[in-house]
């Protein structure tokens, strides 16, 4: 784990998103609230929230931060929900893992709930990636999405 | 979390697999272990097999199940790395998010290590899927890849 | 950690509920949505659900158990919101403190969230306890509630 | 998870109080040492702190917090073990829940410890609240106990 | 991590032992109470029970394990504390591992409550070894303590 | 738990080693990649900055600390494989405990990871020690290895 020791504290933030690829009856499931296990797009939330906050334990290079913010958004497409992970923190490296540790995690946790009602062919995690990151010595923004 | 006490323990096993496209120069850093933070296979390895251990903290609806077997392998592509997974239980109910949590760590893990080494926007977490499971009251296995 | 290898596994649930105690006012908000960290009721389920799974850590001398099933209910009276939580497994210890975990769990996720509408003074946990056990050598049930 | 970012990191305490009804003769076995389990403040007093330390993955909107201090204590009443939890940090945010944490933490714990020696009736947790809290834009202290 | 699942359930037990090397004076503190942090011996059987059942977290390729037994039993000589660990599981692997994390938690957390009484130099963990197990293919038992 | 809070964050770091005793044959082994749970060092390395990050999880009264560094390096002798780790952190309290959990959690990992190839009397860890630590009121250095 490199030392990041003699970097600055600064405020660091980082946008990420993802989307879980599935049928269109299963999005409107989520979308409804026609899914057994609970609601989707809350549980996820809660999964990506505490993702975000133990990235470190999952990512072993990452370093320990007590992140300041995370925050979701979810929204929908014809065939697929998209997941948006916002992070931050006052400290001396970025939270672009948290971010994308936080889509992940909401990710799985959808798919976790609307498993049983298509068939695995159906279902897959694209396009997770960095948005955005303010902080430290690079700025980065894409123009995309 | 849906009660799975009435179902029997059964040899249940899963295969995922997902892939992080990055840039011909990294992935040849990763290949040749030009990578500063480390052995990148080696640490996603490492990572995978923990978050298949711990999938049901990261997934909040998974139950806790002590896994038997849980493996990587990685292979290259021209524009990416594929990371596949294996977990197994004699348990109640599947170890899909376990295999799939297991790709999502890993791949998590090497964009870490590398995205010292590129721009945001040439690193993405794709494809992200189960490829098959048995046990159970359903088998499944796809045909591709 | 006392051996409980010399225990039977049986089918063993439990039944465990709690209140937190909070102004009229403050019960409206969670009923009704309006508090700003979230869906309330949403979070703290997740909360107890991840509480009983991971109980062994929270309470030293409680064995690890891949538990079959956790959920909480809640209902609210005139001045607290109550919260049920039940938890089965098959093994050879019971729940209890899995169930008592999960009610803990989710009555102060619920006080965190709504912490900022009132004073400290007009929040308290009050009446955690078991309601109902079953499996094992002795069978439990009360009466009330 | 709001965002704490723009708040200053000050000097922030809490005290938190809860107790664990019991029977005479459970409450004279954990003063003595009559507890099989082994002693039982002993190990509330740790878990009490561990539950301190992670109290932002036990409720899920909290804040990771590298606290300063945890501490417990513990008296008896005729009919009840009280337990007092006190936690700081020069942070962002405050560490009430840290301290509410901490309290239910032991409190389940003794719990376990005696739960063999009495009926589930016989056994309650109430009055978990806080006491004071110092330091961010509130100050608190209640005058009771 | 290599697949268990092809192993029958059996009970496993298993015993290590370890030493913690301090100056008389410190041992001294230790047995006496007189140590500033707490009872040394409480919480470190506290920390190796916790270490047994959490051993698949510390060391990635060790099985998760919902082990029956665990517990701790200290001993001083003349310039050391001497930790005995036994850890016991009915399951397809052996629970060395457990007994022996047990063992090198509890040195730790001994060394972390003396090291303000000595230097840093008079204090080391020596002699972490098993001592026997049971159960599996192999029976193993050495006649050194 | 002791109150750090008025303690001056400063640069702290510390650094510590340990030995696992082999046979000359698993050492090379360990040495020529030549262990079927995979490249032994490797992993260790991977479970000594985990346990380093999460050192407060293991020791009960350790402080949780968000670290800067953490490293560890490997050499081999004729009777062992010595292990070390390097800790970084800017804050109140120094990182002995984590460069010592460090060495400890991966030597425990070789040790699983070897344990198939000799006898557990043939196994031990020993000499855990600090070598060096600096910052806060006083300095060390072991002059020694």
């Amino acid at each position: 784990m490199i030392n990041v020791g003699n970097k600055p504290d600064t405020l660091r933030t980082a946008r990420a998103s993802g989307r879980l690829q599935a049928p269109a009856e299963v999005l409107e499931r989520i979308r409804s609230g026609q899914v057994e296990k609970g609601d989707c797009l809350q549980v996820a939330r809660v999964a990506g929230i505490q993702a975000a906050k133990r990235t470190d334990d999952l990512i072993p290079l990452c370093h320990p931060l007590p992140i300041h913010a995370a925050e979701l958004a979810f929204e929908f497409t014809d065939d697929a929900v998209v997941i948006h992970a916002e992070a931050a923190v006052i400290g001396p490296t970025g939270v672009e893992m948290e971010a994308l540790a936080a889509v992940s995690a909401a990710a799985l946790t959808i798919y976790d709930m609307v498993k049983m009602y298509c068939e695995p062919e159906d279902l897959h995690i694209d396009g997770v990636r960095l948005l955005q990151k303010t902080g430290g010595k690079s700025q980065f923004s894409t123009r995309l999405r």
